[in-house]
């Protein structure tokens, strides 16, 4: 296996992008644009009503025209589809992983990533993008009433990583990188190093041991240098915040 | 009746916004932003095919957060509501009024008009903005392949005036006035000052002949403004086209 | 543009057509007939419980063979057209202009307007019976238990008008006029003369504002007809309470 | 077991109520009013194409005043009840007994039965009534061009019975006492006496076979005053050609 | 008519088939085989609360392939087809007429009836099967904290009986029989010998009142042997209970 | 970290468990029971016509009582759940991650994997039980016209493991392990040791790259043990035709 492509591509992250949500950002990699909001809603979901916890919920979209041919919209169908369904769980699981439910207190933090410009990479940048989204939305909260523990434990950034059809290890795979791609795996990981998810998947074809071992070495530079990335735009009384100081 | 506001708000159109699509607009009026995309489908739908005739179709939609609080998008809820469904069928029906179909030939233009900030006056944006979408779309199949009569015959614009609860009339209604406003009134007009849609609507009022005169004095001279910073922004080449020099 | 046809065509309108609605009205103008039914419930929707206030909600069908052809039903499809939102929006609203929702009390009154036979104007024709339904059913609520004002400002009556292909101006078209006019004009106008609402479009047409008056003056004589027929199927008492007399 | 009432209710079957359908009857029985209107379709369901066969189907609704208290529409509700699907099966089912589908040709005949008012026994009045819209549809398809064999091989009504709570055996309920029913019995039979559908359900209750012949014998007598007044209405050409003389 | 097969094709009734419910049989009818599973809810539907009487509900689905070839699952196609809504409905109305609401107190017994593999009958073995799996879960109720009255008051078993092309009357269509046979009747009835539901129906077809008879007397003969094998399954101590002795 | 429980449950695999589907496992895993059917379809998706080339999709649902409370079938909610969806992708995918579609030809084989019964591991188990029911069909095909290549190129399993609250490492989580565990990983991995998928996601929780190896390491013994149960099912004849012998 070769190692071709170890660097992510421009990835910037645009704050307090519209101005009616407590948090908004538009953020960029590559040709991706993702438009990420965080809305507060002074309820959780009827099974937690009255415990006191906090909940973090996800919605993913794409325009019509993100992509090169035009899509249906979802709403036009009647019925969202397996594929946006699965993204949207997955960006409220990983999202929740660095919060303290607890310290959130009762309410629901809601993301909206709606992609305006997809080239692969879309899941990945809406959870880089919707971690400082949230984080502004939490912070404003704060700002109104603070929190006594803070209730964001740690940074959280994602990024793909992939086997190409010549067997070279990519990072960071654009559209048609991850069209032909053997290995498509996903990385969710905190600012700390840990692991949030792992989604690796063969399309039609498998992978070694060794071929996980090197997916997981490039993906975890790929994160620390997102997290970088958050913790400038974040500011320092954001991060301070986060990281407990 | 008093006319405290006969102006416009800022607005502003970006072309080429987005990279996919065959014709792309950002267009904001105030804090109302819309992205307007165009894209060209090969066919048109089933009950008109055979006939050599184009169709123009439209759809709108807001982000949730596009407002001052978070609405659940309609991909959720299983159905378009019925205002969305109004204004997509206005978009479409508009813009068809300044298009020739015979000369367009079989083919569809898609225009989406997706509001990810709203402050009133989506609805009239998203026609200004999809008109300027759709020339760029057009003006990309005539490069490829000269239309023998280039297709849109005229400019087109949208704007709204109203009368607020103190009796004063007002053009290009941000969000709060709209809100108040006893009557509310959507003009489509051409660049040669022919009417194509009119829609005046009482909301728990009526209005009488004198005010209805006001209104449509007041929206004209907004659709002019309009329609100069549409060929402003289209440029010499598409405007000559247009107007058949 | 010449004017070739300033009548209406024959209207009857049948009260207490059928036994169960509160007030029940079959119109019929020309070809077209429509049961209009009037139901009373005492609640109003969730956003405006606990106000005191009232609410008129309408709803709108044609039966499957109203028409020349059969069209699937909409309970089969599964989902309502956006040609029927758009009415139904239009009947509620015009309506409510003519109703002091606070006087009313917090209930809703539905108007149920059912299309079984369709020749043109269905949706004004629904308009000008739904009122009369109206009134009958809040009559009733009146001799249960008098209002201290009687909610009904105003009668409210519509008609359309349009501009056939050979420029002609046209009262009150019927089917086959209506698929062929160039324009199309929807008036909902009050016992005094007041707007209500006003939809003027262009069909693939457009417009000029002398044509728009010509259109006026045609619509405001067949108004003034219908609110005639209005005032004498209600009868003296009605009308009494109406006219606040 | 007592039988208190062994007579229909009033009946009467105005033909030609519409002018749009090839077939339509307005059906009274008591207070219940049912429109049926027969729709000819030059093509038949995917599963029966290219087999020369015809096919008969029918739909049934209710308008959501044709009751005491106000329904929601199904199209509102987005989706068609139990109840309505099982009527609609019933009467389409029905039909088909007495027809001779090959006869017919390639085309389906479909039945729309709208029920206006309802006063108990709707599906059955709406089956009694279909039959004669269908048998005017099919005969305007004779006289277009003539049928080598008349496809409609005899004639079909329907009638309830029922055991009340009180024990007695009860022909043709309305709705006050089809509600407090202990047993309802739906019969459809041919003009030759012959039964097409058999119904009888315990309302949480049961029935015993002495109870069944009772039942059977009442129904039978009020069928055959329904076809009497069948051929009535159907007029000597009509009855000729069913009857194949 | 000639009686070709007047015995009941291998029926096996295989209490406590699945851990989880409250009452769960396997029932086998020749190669038919449906789970029937009875859930206890400590609650009734809106329309019933605070009466203090109970409900019984059913469901019924088939696996996809339980059949020759696959079906598309309803939930995939997004709603319930009529025929099994039919079947759901006639299997709880029959539940209901063997069991004493009031005395079951305000609560539902769902009954969920799968068929995982199906040769014809597949609606009465569910109600022979399901009204088993009732009676399981309300004697665990009974249990727990006894009933002052066993609310199940008789046996209620189903079965079919048809008249076949060739005129023979036959009980206990499997698949190919019934696929072409021109009467169809399904019978329900309680251990004292009344019915609760008799559907009869003519495929393409009629049938006579001798053939009626017939068909009754074979189908009473078949549900006699069913009562019998639900009282060996369901043991002395809920037979006493049932019996009321 | 500790390692509690390093053995699977027991796992049996009952071939040809219904009639109809061309492959038919019941697949049990402690109290978790699939079945698992397997249908070929004679045709491919739309977007695949024409191309020689196969497909294998699957589709996933549980009986309302599989758990232990009742849950509501999503055919009746009128979609299926974002679960599901994630569910059933996976599991084709997984498949089709070994075999060859050219060599399977242009036709689809579905894969109906029903849990009758639900105790933790239900998805692991569809794709083991589907593994097999897939073999059974396409050796069912190859005995009716031998392929030239034998589609399946290796064997195929899946099993979860986890970390529980305590820090212990546990292979094969059952419903009670699985609520509480703080992480959650599914592996599907073919016999000859490469990944196909690898899906760990943190709970509320985060992972190391330590407890990544273990958990790693738990998983593979257990798939190994799974498919030598699969290779004895499967028997001698078909286990030659995939290991190409």
């Amino acid at each position: 296996m070769n190692v071709k492509k170890n660097e992510l591509r421009v990835v910037t992250i645009e704050k307090d992008y519209l101005i009616h949500p407590e948090g908004s950002v538009l953020i960029t990699a590559g040709s991706t644009k993702v438009i990420c909001n965080a809305s507060v809603e002074e309820k959780v979901p009827p099974f937690m009503r009255g415990e006191g916890k906090g909940w973090i919920s996800a919605e993913y979209a794409m325009l019509p025209r993100a992509t090169g041919t035009r899509n249906i919209r979802e709403s036009s169908k009647g019925k969202v589809s397996g594929r946006t369904m699965e993204i949207q769980r997955l960006i409220g699981r990983a999202l929740r992983a660095v919060v303290d439910l607890d310290a959130l207190g009762e309410r629901t933090i809601w993301l909206d990533c709606d992609v305006i410009q997809a080239d692969g990479g879309t899941r990945t940048a809406s959870i880089t993008g919707a971690f400082v989204a949230m984080c502004l939305a939490i912070y404003r909260l704060h700002l109104e009433k603070p929190f006594e523990t803070f209730p964001i434990k740690d940074y959280l950034a994602a990024i793909s990583v992939g086997i190409l059809e010549d067997e070279t290890a990519v990072l960071d795979l654009n559209y048609v990188e991850d069209s032909s791609a053997n290995v498509d795996m996903n990385l969710i990981m905190t600012g700390a190093g840990q692991f949030v998810e792992l989604q690796g998947t063969g399309e039609e074809a498998t992978f070694s041991e060794e071929e996980l071992v090197e997916l997981l070495s490039l993906g975890k530079a790929g994160i620390k240098q997102l997290v970088e990335l958050q913790k400038t735009q974040l500011g320092d009384e954001i991060t301070s915040l986060i990281e407990g100081e």
